[in-house]
């Protein structure tokens, strides 16, 4: 038992030696830091890349340089968010998957966007980015958490590092989507990424009790840290994320507006759903998570404040209802373990958003929108495309990423299947009990005896 | 009982939604962004807002627009620091009220500040007044936390905002005063209110055990964060409200100082006054408020470094003072519960706040301001008023905002005690019983049997 | 007993008191606010500042002007970072020392920086270098946990503070040292200070039982949220204290890296050490803490992505390697308790970050560093140094810094022993007792009786 345990830890150890040490020699070999921090070099920078990529300026996400010290912000806004859901047993391992996917989403991305004369460019932009991209990873992480153990955490990330920065190429560059705020390319792919690997990693015998054990012993502390955090930054960040100084506010107040209004929905919705009727903080943490996701992609389209507030109130509703009545049908039916319920969180309002946005894309004009128009919708606004050319694209995104995602998620699951399977015979039954205490209190963990705990911890 | 609970449930949600909708149907009618986000335009709205309204620039809130980011921050920053004093069980209430309050003072200030051609214009400064509103809104639940439910929160909420936004719009537009930190407009103005309120709202036979349990499970873990919070985003936020660059880092200073001193002023007196000696998290926090509240007004005034650090230490001594012995006295001779000590800590403070500032006002001289002073006395730098003069105004903003709160205060508390008599009769026990167990702690609702629990929940 | 407890209590309060007064009064003859917040002035006063002191611009902190908000940061981080090793027991008194040490480092670095015809001109600059100051004495306090009352505290406080700044004077402007993020001046100094003063203040009969109990209920709680904050505020900040906006990003970038690749090593290096493997949330802290400690010197000399991986790799191996087999030797053998592990955390990684930079400079060359020399090495730029005598300067930091720490630190230790030794006689038994209960448990205290917990609180 504890000769497993220890190579379980070793193993662990290892794997993250191998990847820093990878990391550290890929890094050697290709990334520099972009020369375009004089001025002078800067523009000459820009020049070259917008040369070399004509159409990357529309979706991706070019900071505004002094903003750069809050834009580490995302991946662990997402962080703070997730905590009262992960329980305090996987804070720290999440705080690794964080750290790896960081440093291999700058790699990853480099190659794609800034790779130029054998090199990356890297430049504060990469940070922003390569935050969004562990945005995602949370995501998924939510959705498998108690399925899997560290190991197989980090080799999720890995594989999902790549395959989010491919849809997400696909998505801003090859087709020209706007999704500034991530409604498609981080809350919609996370989930339903996350989600199929559970489904594949489904086991039959799935024991539902412990389903409902990964609260840490502070959930709503952290629910209500967390949710002041998204209100404070969130809208700022959202707002960061567009280019344009001129075109920024509106992403602001929108996002704003939003988390308003899906905060009074859960209000609505959840004392009809719930007969207990004590609201939790988790809760109002949830309608702020959904508003958000709602509005990645419409923030910066939407023209009325009370268009903000009706998708947020609808975000609000949604959300409630899918942990009512679709997790329950998810476990039973599909056997999908939704532990941090991120389909109801992420994946409903982050398709809901990308809908959204396709629908206000159809509708812009030249009128509504002003020289917004060329900010928003380049391509429209030169003239090249249609805005309802620009709505298709923008509809077919959503195709594209689910597809994307159940092939690559299915792929994902099976690796990490067959890895799994590589591992001691005997040690099989050990690992599903405490793969599923990755997810329980640490407190249960000691009672049950070292046997158990020690081959889940790192 | 049930069936008394769940009406009271389904009670709140249906307001919940009644008011969401109310909102969006006044947003959509109303409500629009302001065009003034491009530069050119900008100017041009401007303009046309200097014209209708001259004296409006003087005191209102006008952030650079760079930091919309961080000015969301107050309601929130309050939160944060309110949350040990709330405890767990009433926080999701409290998100609840910000984001109707945000809401609602969106509004509300936009009908009396940029009400044009039948339409408001939002922009980011309607973002950063309805947070200032939300923060007063805040201050006085804590002054009637454990004697109103959830419903009559609400509707407490939706007149405040409008007493609040007609006491603002007298004092800054019309009085023409000076009030950048809110002194009286937040601080003087939400804990009166809520004392008022709690007055009317008094009870013969109120039950002095209870007063003290609204602490959660981890009072130290919300002051230790809520305090730093203060600490690290009030100085700057402060300085974030006056509208030019270059009176800006006067108000950082005075505000950073005046926390410094306040937090020893609290390490000086709260050992004289308390026996058992161990110096709580709250005090430290209730320290760094009051001084904070005391800066309000005086921050953009100050000149000298050591003037803050004098107004800071008698903010930090008179707040301990005030709960060692007013509060008591308050208690037993008036029958206000004054549950989160808003009276110590923002009622005192800010008054004093005030006469400081009305102090500083008179001592202004164009030879110790310099260009400084068209800043923060527009009307005293262009000859208009005399310095006296000024100070007269900013002197009877006290007693003004004080008649305001007493007189709406008591309307507001007599409304809700209506609407209260309102409700069944065989009910009317029960309410008095569960609206303490608001600001109780959730474990000992849960002991008491659920017929209790489930009528103040939402 | 209860007589002693008293009287210790009058005394912090009395000290407070005397302090502040002080102070005040210290900043009425002395400080007023720099005139340089006007654009005109300003210039002038830059003007003769450098005349004053030509090499002051090279390493001291001259932040960009409109980020003040953020930059007040530091001191708080560091707190929000400690809390889960302080305790919260001694919470309240660290933020006393914080509120202090504030004041104090602003008037005597004020003689030392700003002091011109009789006054300190203070500024926005004044606030940062506090901070910096306010976190060496934090990191201290660190290491002299359970060894000295609150007295004793505030007496370190006041004299640590006029070392920092004659260390940082002597490094920054007469040695000409480039140490923009502190690896000497905060990190190695702080550290180093606490454990000498640490070290004289040792006891035969150290109870090593109370060692490891200086955790509060919620050391993950606080944890978590410290090292988000390190994560998110941490690469914008250090790169704050750049001067100048072209030099900005790489020292943000260089920190992001090495926080990631810290927090990998972490989990390489733990699993081996320790048996029980279950990775807790104080060592991810940890390893955030000793890679930003790395980073001080070299974040903003340090070109190439992957040396900052490397670096940061590095340090976090070496923090968990020092807690398992250096400290349990330091307190064997030196009976040094180092109760919060500063010596792994910043000692260390401090002094390596200083050699890195050291390395860094000898290899400095105007074809890699381009225009981004005179920003970073301003001798080296303008001809008067070659790298190589810059790169002396910077070995030679080293052991002036650490000279100057072993002789205050023991004159200091010296006068806090003399001062205890000053107590009445009969409490000396009681105080050794309590003093340990500092950083114990209040639970502990509670139960142990009111006659010991009463001594140590203030």
């Amino acid at each position: 038992m504890s000769a497993h345990a220890a190579s379980s830890r070793l193993k662990v150890s290892g794997t993250c030696f191998f990847l820093q040490i990878l990391t550290i020699i890929l890094f050697a070999v290709f990334v520099r830091y972009s020369p375009d921090t004089s001025p002078g070099l800067r523009s000459a920078q820009l020049n070259c890349s917008s040369g070399r990529n004509p159409s990357s300026d529309s979706g991706f996400h070019h900071p505004r340089f002094r903003d750069v010290h809050l834009q580490t912000l995302i991946g662990f806004g997402f962080l703070m968010a997730f905590l009262s859901r992960y329980g305090t047993g996987s804070m720290a391992v999440n705080f690794l998957l964080v750290a790896f996917a960081i440093q291999w989403a700058i790699l990853i991305q480099g190659f794609f966007y800034s790779f130029l004369n054998g090199k990356i460019y890297m430049e504060a932009q990469s940070m922003v980015s390569a935050d969004f991209c562990a945005g995602a990873i949370l995501i998924s992480v939510g959705a498998v958490l108690g399925r899997v153990n560290p190991l197989q955490m980090l080799l999720m990330t890995l594989l999902e590092v790549i395959l989010f920065t491919v849809n997400e190429y696909i998505l801003l560059n090859l087709m020209g989507v706007s999704d500034s705020g991530g409604s498609l390319t981080v809350h919609t792919f996370g989930a339903y990424f996350g989600l199929t690997v559970s489904w594949i990693l489904r086991q039959p015998h799935s024991d539902k009790r412990n389903q409902q054990q990964d609260m840490g012993h502070y959930p709503d502390v952290f629910a209500a840290v967390g949710t002041i955090y998204l209100w404070i930054f969130w809208p700022g960040f959202a707002s960061a994320t567009t280019v344009r100084t001129n075109a920024e506010p509106w992403a602001a107040l929108n996002n704003y507006l939003a988390l308003a209004a899906s905060t009074l929905a859960t209000f609505v919705i959840s004392p009809l759903l719930h007969e207990e009727g004590v609201l939790q903080m988790t809760q109002v943490q949830d309608a702020a998570v959904a508003g958000m996701a709602m509005m990645g992609m419409a923030g910066e389209m939407l023209l009325t404040p009370f268009g903000a507030l009706i998708a947020g109130f609808l975000a609000g509703l949604i959300s409630p209802l899918g942990f009512k009545f679709l997790t329950p049908v998810l476990c039973s039916k599909l056997n999908i373990q939704d532990a941090c319920g991120v389909h109801n969180v992420h994946g409903m309002p982050g398709i809901l958003g990308a809908l959204l946005g396709t629908l206000l894309t159809a509708l812009a004009s030249a009128d509504a929108y002003g020289n917004r128009m060329e900010l928003v919708f380049p391509h429209v606004a030169d003239g090249s495309w249609t805005a309802t050319y620009q709505a298709v694209c923008q509809l077919c995104a959503l195709p594209v990423t689910l597809l994307l995602v159940v092939l690559g998620g299915s792929v994902v699951g099976a690796i990490l299947k067959i890895k799994r399977l590589g591992s001691p015979p005997d040690t099989q039954y050990l690992e599903n009990k405490t793969l599923r205490e990755v997810s329980g209190e640490r407190r249960e963990r000691r009672a049950s005896g070292e046997e158990l705990g020690a081959s889940t911890s790192v």
